[in-house]
């Protein structure tokens, strides 16, 4: 931080931290480039605790509409700025968390404001089309520059949906199609199979499965929920498929340090895989796909090697089960590569890869062999939404421009250094620090602890994202710059002296 | 239509067909009004048959990204206004589909390019918060202004959802929360509940169901497919639950020329419901609740009378499930009241009434007992989106300035006499015309013989889309107006002629 952003902020803090003095002992940035600070902030300025006054005056009466027992604070999202996050109350704060890693670019990217000043844009809002029957003009061409150009490698058919969840839902019934079709080999669906399904028997309503692991978040609709297992609150009383349930290697970090120890546990996880394929089948509920994630995010950081994704790539294809990476929280650059997969080095990674968040708008990749057969299978009213695709073409742009994902690397790097340095210096409260890129966690000792380190943070300008039972994911967006980093490293280090 | 507004069209019809001699004929309609005409056109108008060329070709082009066997044009939403959608290949066509009854005041309307060029609304469209922890300023005032203010009867409380799918599979969690927060009474949920769930079993994950009706459409993630019972192509070879599904009534119309048979129709239909709700019970897979629609639509149109849904409140009421009403296509005007269940008379319609389409954003109002009683429980990223909650309090307004509910009302009749009327004059092919509103229907005689009819009108400048075996159904924006009427019944008329 240079010495004119460190003396605004000092100004800016006033009294409620003792920001200025840290910051200056621990960790020293470059100035921001000049591209950068056009549309950020220099730094948190704090007014208040949060939430403030205005923010407790709006949850009240927001109380009277709505459950509002998760708001946070309430935003002034015109003046938030890159990666700087303004509540009603007049404070600003860096984020960290970029609404549950969802602003790809930052707050108010100047490309994204330019783009709604196009009049020719303006009908792409106004006029929200039923894409599957009734695209726009520029429709193939504008998702062809946009989602194809990051199709993953083996993959040139894409699907855009309304959010995360329908994107994993309508990924899970193209496999199960898929599998029935494979099935049934070249003939038609019997008599049976059409006068059970509208009556939800099978076989017209198959007893198939899809596997997904403890520990898993791919959503909260019915379908997905069944392949959800992070938390109870997201569970507790929904109805639900009796469907496989792999454990996921609960592996032991730095991991390049526990090489053999973790490899150990991949197999055991693996081979457990592989037994509840078999064990399904006989049950008469066959394996249709599996679903992963890269790093597990909800359930708590958890990551896993490219072999362990490779073996289970295999372990799909050996048993004919779809194979579906669920990138809803990894994709669109945040582990410094586009997809997180991509850290595989597969040229076949996959048979669907889903996205959502950062991408703006929801949908799947697939394999041409698992595009359903017909019309109709796949569809609903919107299928998406062309305004949300406009955005993402121009955040692919931005990142490309700006060279985003060597940035993300280069700032992941500075944050998981400083993550291993606290965790040094502060044993006790740290452990198990790990990330690929800016996709990064640490553990807390525990629960309560953790809590009090996010509050903590957040009343001295940092938002932090909790996850699992105790860890801390940080989800910066794609515009988190090694300056940020040593922002916020001097803020959580405040904190954690704070606490001893 | 005036002089000159039928002179315009002849010629912009040019030689395709012959509307002008039949136009003067058959409807007479007065001239549209000034602030109809400001932002619509004055007639279709034809340049080639749909698909044309270019349609054709981006057809081609899209159909090497994703199935496109459901596409039926490309279209030019710039240049569309109104009522009238254009193509990529310049036809200008009357829509009384509007992308499946999803546009509510037809396209481009001027109070919705205004609301764009506001730079005060720019961010937020660009930055869009996860709504359920960081909601902006406005959140509190915009929802009441505008969801709040056409509140179902007895309900004070929404929750907005990305889609309709993602609205029912909420609205029937929050319904399974309910019902196992009373079978529990105050106690809290048990051990045997928090570690069941998490792997897909009872309790935790309880064997309770939702009734719906044979012909009911709610959706097609996992859960509303359980409910959906319209088409065999929806639910061919995807996993469901084992729910219980009741005969919807199966009327006869006009309705009022048939009332004794109809409420004997409808009496069988309750009785069943009612035998089934006791049978799912005695299985040990409780009704948490009842889902349907006002009118059945995807399933053909369907009716019911008021007192048909004024006892099966009742029944829910009675054996303690929950009652939703699925307004996501009847509600927003098209019945000509703004929800369909408003037609009933009743205090206290719902416990739920979820919607979508016309409204722009998905989600729906429940009563107070319906609201989970901790947070989290409900959530998702994005929870909506802001940016559509700003187009739907517009809308709300022009509904309420341009008095669209009346002139619904009166289009909606003007439509239903000639439907009649063509009905006596081609009884071998027409039968069952029925409606609320513009939300109207008519029976073709065979499958074949409506897919023609809705080809040969899309050729002279209409469209339609169609529901159940042979229905077509109407679906025209709030601005369609007894001018727009008259058009279309001129140009139905020789669709009818021509076929005989």
């Amino acid at each position: 931080m240079d010495s004119i952003a460190s003396a605004v902020m000092a100004k800016r803090f006033g009294n409620v931290t003792n920001f200025e003095q840290k910051s200056t002992k621990l960790y020293v940035s470059k100035a921001a480039t000049k591209t950068q600070m056009e549309f950020d902030y220099d730094g948190p300025s704090m007014k208040t605790s949060v939430p403030g006054p205005r923010s407790q005056e709006l949850t009240k009466q927001l109380g009277d509409i709505q459950n509002v027992g998760a708001v946070n604070f309430f935003c002034n999202y015109e003046e938030s700025r890159g990666n700087y996050l303004v509540d009603v109350d007049g404070n600003r704060m860096l984020d960290l968390y970029t609404q549950i890693s969802s602003i790809p670019i930052g707050y108010n990217h100047p490309a994204l404001l330019k783009l709604m000043t196009n009049p020719h844009n303006l009908s792409t809002f106004v006029n929200r089309p039923a894409l599957g029957i009734l695209p726009p003009e520029n429709f193939p061409d504008k998702i062809s520059e946009s989602l194809l150009s990051v199709a993953p490698s083996g993959m040139s058919r894409v699907q855009t949906m309304a959010c995360g969840s329908c994107s994993n839902e309508n990924a899970f019934k193209s496999m199960f199609i898929w599998y029935r079709n494979k099935e049934r080999g070249q003939t038609a669906p019997s008599d049976q199979d059409l006068s059970t399904c509208m009556v939800n028997q099978a076989p017209g309503c198959p007893d198939l499965s899809i596997l997904s692991f403890m520990g898993s978040f791919h959503g909260r609709t019915m379908g997905c929920l069944a392949t959800t297992h992070s938390k109870v609150i997201h569970k507790l009383d929904i109805p639900s498929f009796d469907w496989p349930i792999a454990p996921f290697p609960r592996l032991q970090y730095p991991l390049e340090e526990f090489t053999r120890e973790n490899a150990q546990e991949e197999s055991r996880c693996l081979e457990e895989v592989e037994d509840l394929i078999v064990k399904w089948r006989q049950k008469g509920k066959p394996v249709a796909g599996i679903v992963v994630e890269p790093i597990q995010a909800e359930g708590g950081d958890n990551h896993a090697s490219p072999d362990f994704f490779r073996s289970l790539r295999n372990i799909a294809r050996k048993h004919g089960s779809a194979f579906h990476v669920d990138e809803v929280q990894t994709g669109g650059g945040t582990t410094g590569k586009f997809w997180a997969h991509e850290h595989w080095g597969m040229d076949d990674p996959a048979d669907i890869v889903s996205f959502s968040k950062k991408l703006l708008t929801g949908g799947y990749f697939q394999r041409d062999e698992l595009q359903p057969d017909k019309p109709y299978r796949i569809f609903n009213t919107w299928m998406g939404d062309p305004s949300k695709n406009l955005f993402l073409a121009e955040v692919l742009n931005v990142i490309h421009r700006e060279n985003l994902l060597e940035e993300v690397t280069r700032s992941g790097k500075a944050l998981l250094k400083g993550l291993y340095e606290l965790q040094g210096q502060y044993p006790n409260i740290l452990s198990r620090a790990r990330g690929q890129g800016t996709f990064c966690a640490v553990d807390i000792c525990d629960d309560e602890t953790r809590n009090s380190i996010m509050l903590k943070a957040r009343d001295k300008g940092v938002i932090l994202g909790g996850c699992g039972d105790r860890s801390i994911r940080f989800r910066p967006a794609l515009v988190f710059k090694e300056y940020h980093v040593h922002i916020f490293l001097n803020i959580f280090s405040d904190v954690l002296a704070q606490l001893k």
